[in-house]
């Protein structure tokens, strides 16, 4: 009663254009089909530059095709077969935007989508200026090839939505995001920062036994307002186990489609040896509903 | 206005007695203390052996001593002037037992005392036969180096128990530990089991911004009633700062005197750069209540 699913990721660096991106995400959708994979993820507003590293009303305007991306990534999806999850500027009405996932099943249809929860800022991520915080919860989005608990980026820092997500019964948690070093850090602070983005990521499958994966963009990218010197984002997309043994990663610098095996329901076996949901004391959490508690 | 605190963890292996086991700890306890250390950190129920390894209900006589044992690790606390964390029996009435930490300021005053709120069962490890779950809640105990979060052992895996410490103003979360391995498993498996639990605990530190220290047992402890073949007990004591990074970890099988300084405003530093508390969805947090949500 094993279910074995083949995913790819693809990690990409933005070219001079949505046009020119989203061609080579296509190109690289159809190489991950040729070569099995039933799931394949993409990284966050890949269709796009990481436009929010200044704050700039005219990029709203990026939203505008939001409706039209979703029936070309439907034909994508369909076209080669596949589960495909796509990470979209949704422009739900003026004034509110969200950072959407949307998940389509390989025929096309609409499975679900997801939009962010958590939304960062501060300096080359100003997310709050452009993005209304999601208010569909934290439900994973039930496919053809499993439960996926997509969540994105700034989420992974968050237990608590990795936990909601394996609550209502997810398979895998799955984060595309956009991370990246500032040059003025030393290789050492970048180390850092990236073995945190890892290993709190590691944390979330563990203590819910899942499988997880990031898949992060690549390459450096410019703040054509000057306020910082650019992001350099650092790929290392990754696949974690359900007890967070590192399976796959990727390169810091190279975009690449990486493909994978993940067991659905292996995490069920591990959590009858680790019965950590079992024991939960769902009577005591409650203060987990307060921002802080004050002295 | 930095605060540094010298802190020592001592991981320790069961001697032939209680006596002789506690007579080791303090000797290494002085040796901390002479060398400086401001805070001691004791291993999970460091007094005797891991008596859990099987069901026996004359083992509940061991904690009838547990007034004793406060006014013993009371009197060492107030003689070498440390704040000392301890790891108890403790006997509350009849029938109702508790694995329960106990916290003493360095005149030898209880700071306050954490009862185990988590409790694990499975083979070689039957808490939940011995331990009634703990009624005081996820609260950190204020003492004059700094305010402590400590929880006990299975408390590791689960994300709540940090973050909720972390809400209550904890400085640094602890966790004396009782874990090791089977002699059946592999190598492989039993680095998979080591990385797991200090990996999970990296996710605690990094999410909530705070140092993390785990003090586990050493040495082979026999099963009495020979179900299995007992356990050996892995050490790897160590302590993380609040990114997750490894400071300092102890070896698989011996016993340590292990010393480090901690910067208990650290954490604070770190909230400003990566601002994971401003941003937690507490009107989305509502599940976290429920053992699982059915479909």
């Amino acid at each position: 009663m094993l279910k074995k699913v083949k995913i790819a990721l693809i990690q990409q660096s933005f070219k001079s254009s949505k046009q020119e991106t989203v061609q080579k995400t296509v190109n690289m959708i159809e190489k991950a089909s040729k070569e099995g994979a039933q799931l394949i993820l993409l990284q966050e507003l890949h269709q796009d530059r990481y436009f929010c590293i200044n704050e700039d009303e005219a990029n709203f305007e990026k939203a505008d095709d939001f409706e039209k991306d979703i029936i070309f990534w439907s034909n994508v999806a369909k076209k080669n077969g596949v589960v495909l999850v796509t990470s979209l500027f949704e422009k739900r009405a003026v004034g509110i935007y969200h950072n959407t996932a949307v998940v389509f099943e390989k025929d096309g249809k609409i499975a679900g989508k997801y939009r962010k929860m958590h939304i960062p800022d501060d300096p080359g991520f100003y997310e709050k200026f452009y993005f209304t915080p999601g208010d569909l919860g934290f439900e994973p989005i039930q496919t053809s090839v499993g439960k996926l608990g997509v969540l994105i980026c700034w989420d992974q820092w968050f237990p608590e939505a990795a936990r909601l997500m394996a609550l209502r019964g997810a398979d895998i948690l799955i984060y595309p995001t956009a991370i990246g070093w500032f040059d003025e850090d030393s290789r050492v602070e970048k180390e850092k920062q990236l073995d945190a983005w890892i290993n709190v990521q590691k944390g979330h499958a563990i203590a819910n036994a899942l499988p997880l994966v990031a898949i992060n963009r690549v390459g450096k990218e410019l703040d054509d307002k000057k306020q910082i010197n650019g992001i350099n984002f650092w790929g290392d997309s990754f696949v974690v186990g359900p007890q967070g043994e590192m399976i796959k990663q990727a390169s810091e610098d190279k975009e690449e489609v990486m493909l994978f095996d993940i067991n659905f329901n292996e995490n069920k076996e591990i959590r009858k040896i680790w019965p950590f949901f079992r024991d939960r004391r769902v009577d005591s959490y409650t203060n987990l509903n307060k921002i802080f508690i004050d002295n």
